[in-house]
């Protein structure tokens, strides 16, 4: 593991935060692989390529009204030749166009791979737990 | 990347998909690094350290009564110098102590480094997406 690789994920992650509050679509796909497979809070099971991430992503800008509040807590990189990934706690602080207000806790991880250069997305995973009793998302929990 | 890590890896998840039909938790355990960090299906929002994630595969196998079903599909590895991950979509098929049979499928990412040559999981994250509508965890869908 270099502190150069680390150092190169920990500003993607930067980058990738700052696109979240910027609600900047563009620069938030420019980290994703073409052929991303993403896992996220919301079905169905898998979301593949670029092309359904994107419009997953619109469609999740699209369900706030506002400034979107954004936190990554607890983030550590693994990296290793090419490949690497993290893990994290990220919250998300908006109102939604209901008016709701949400805060929501949810675990991420994000694999890599250095292509031609270039740290890049493949894969990611996001998801909150769901409490087996009730088969409720648990979307209420504090780290 | 390697076949030969690759090669080494998908044993692994034979060995340890195996341990799961057998209901052997010290089999299944020998995969996880002593610091593992785990996002699981069921909360809370995560489970740090080798004993926390025992007792909850404890707690996951004591929750069916007889034979379990075990079967992980759609699995990706890719391996980099002493840094792996994969993903893939695992179901299980099983009759809980109440009666009730469970067919689920979920998602599963697994983050590994090679340490003094055994590859070993060091992060984990299993789940499955919810309905935004309902806030319902979405346990019957189909790959």
């Amino acid at each position: 593991m270099t502190t150069k690789d680390s150092d190169a994920i920990r500003e993607l992650m930067d980058a990738s935060a700052a696109a979240v509050r910027s609600r900047d679509v563009d620069a938030m796909m420019s980290h994703f692989a073409p052929d991303v497979l993403s896992f996220d809070v919301v079905g169905p099971l898998h979301f593949v390529g670029l092309e359904a991430v994107r419009k997953r992503a619109e469609a999740w800008f699209g369900s706030f009204d506002g400034p979107i509040g954004y936190q990554i807590r607890d983030l550590n990189i693994i990296t290793g030749g090419d490949v690497a990934f993290c893990h994290s706690l990220n919250q998300v602080q908006a109102t939604k166009t209901d008016g709701a207000k949400l805060e929501m806790w949810w675990r991420a991880t994000l694999c890599f791979r250095c292509i031609a250069g270039k740290w890049t997305i493949t894969h990611q995973h996001n998801s909150v737990p769901f409490d087996a009793e009730s088969g409720q998302a648990s979307l209420g929990l504090q780290p």
